[in-house]
């Protein structure tokens, strides 16, 4: 059986993701793939556990190295526990965030800078990665309006500075200018609607046409 | 004023590590110091918190490399929040664990080796480490026997096999003679009383008559 493919949705505060992760879901199983949604941090028992110490609390609760190491502990839980298992049955596996939001959250909203990220994601993950990366796009102001109206207590990233904001959105970009063979920015502006269109686009693009 | 100094006690289960340690602190602050005892996994608020994840639950409930991070992400928030700024007011620092620890149990107890353990040791502490480390040693079986009579749930590595506990006491003993300078092994049976007389001339030894 052909190992599954693995696309992650990328993008900060207010972007959507969660949304267009269910309803990319939905095109590919009308395409006949088995398709496992899951999210980081997070989708492993494990992992749960240490995204509740991540999403909620003060916005100085750890450290950016701490934390690093556990958005990293929690990614390693995820692809042990849920990710690797589902790809070798043959499925895909759509992520709500990977690796790409620690890079932009610690390593250029915290400036933590990209090489601490890259060398634990070498010793973490090894060679493996995403087949393809959504990143939806949105103007700072317009993602923390949007993140506010949501009240799930998991609120402790949209309470950083707006400055950290701004690096965060201009690191997601880099990423995508860095690695276009991988990335997708896609612009997050719009309707429900037009947005899943947009990303059903990308993915019939890179993944489908093949 | 002075920076003060950092003592580790390490040991694998049953060794009589945190009796020591608060034995230990009342001889140092008889001997003029002001005294942090602490302990890790944990030793600050966020550290607690990791310190729940790592020692309650199946023995198989994380893979080792999993651990690795929540060990040094509980690391990294016990030194910043708890170590560091103690040390800097003139303190003496004694933990129950450190990042020996680590080694002897996930780089020599689950095998994920000396280097893995290393280059995160690098990358999270950098050059800071323990002015002195005192090893409690114990024969494996005298160890789980003690260990097995406390009762406080936290008993998630006592319940690894045997082997690996033998990995253990090995991985320390070689920990110790590859540092002769920072670690001595102090014999871990015998009385309470005659253990205590032991560290504390291990200490006055190296680090109080200079």
């Amino acid at each position: 059986m052909a190992r599954g493919r693995f696309i992650t949705i990328e993008g900060g505060e207010g972007a959507g993701k969660s949304t267009q992760v269910r309803r990319l879901a939905d095109v590919l199983r009308d395409a006949g793939h088995s398709v496992v949604a899951t999210r980081e941090p997070g989708g492993s028992d494990g992992a749960d556990r240490i995204r509740d110490l991540l999403v909620r609390g003060p916005a100085d609760r750890w450290d950016p190295e701490t934390e690093l190491l556990l958005h990293f502990a929690a990614r390693r839980d995820h692809l042990v526990r849920t990710v690797w298992p589902a790809l070798e049955r043959g499925e895909w596996v759509i992520s709500d965030r990977f690796a790409d939001s620690t890079m932009a959250y610690q390593g250029y909203g915290h400036e933590l800078g990209r090489v601490a990220v890259e060398q634990i994601y070498a010793s973490v993950v090894g060679q493996f990665g995403p087949d393809l990366t959504l990143i939806l796009d949105l103007p700072v102001d317009e993602g923390l309006r949007r993140a506010a109206s949501r009240r799930d207590g998991e609120d402790r990233y949209e309470r950083m500075d707006i400055a950290f904001h701004r690096r965060l959105r201009d690191g997601f970009l880099d990423i995508a200018k860095r690695e276009p063979g991988r990335c997708v920015v896609v612009d997050a502006m719009g309707s429900e609607d037009e947005v899943a269109a947009r990303l059903d686009a990308a993915v019939r693009d890179r993944l489908l046409k093949a």
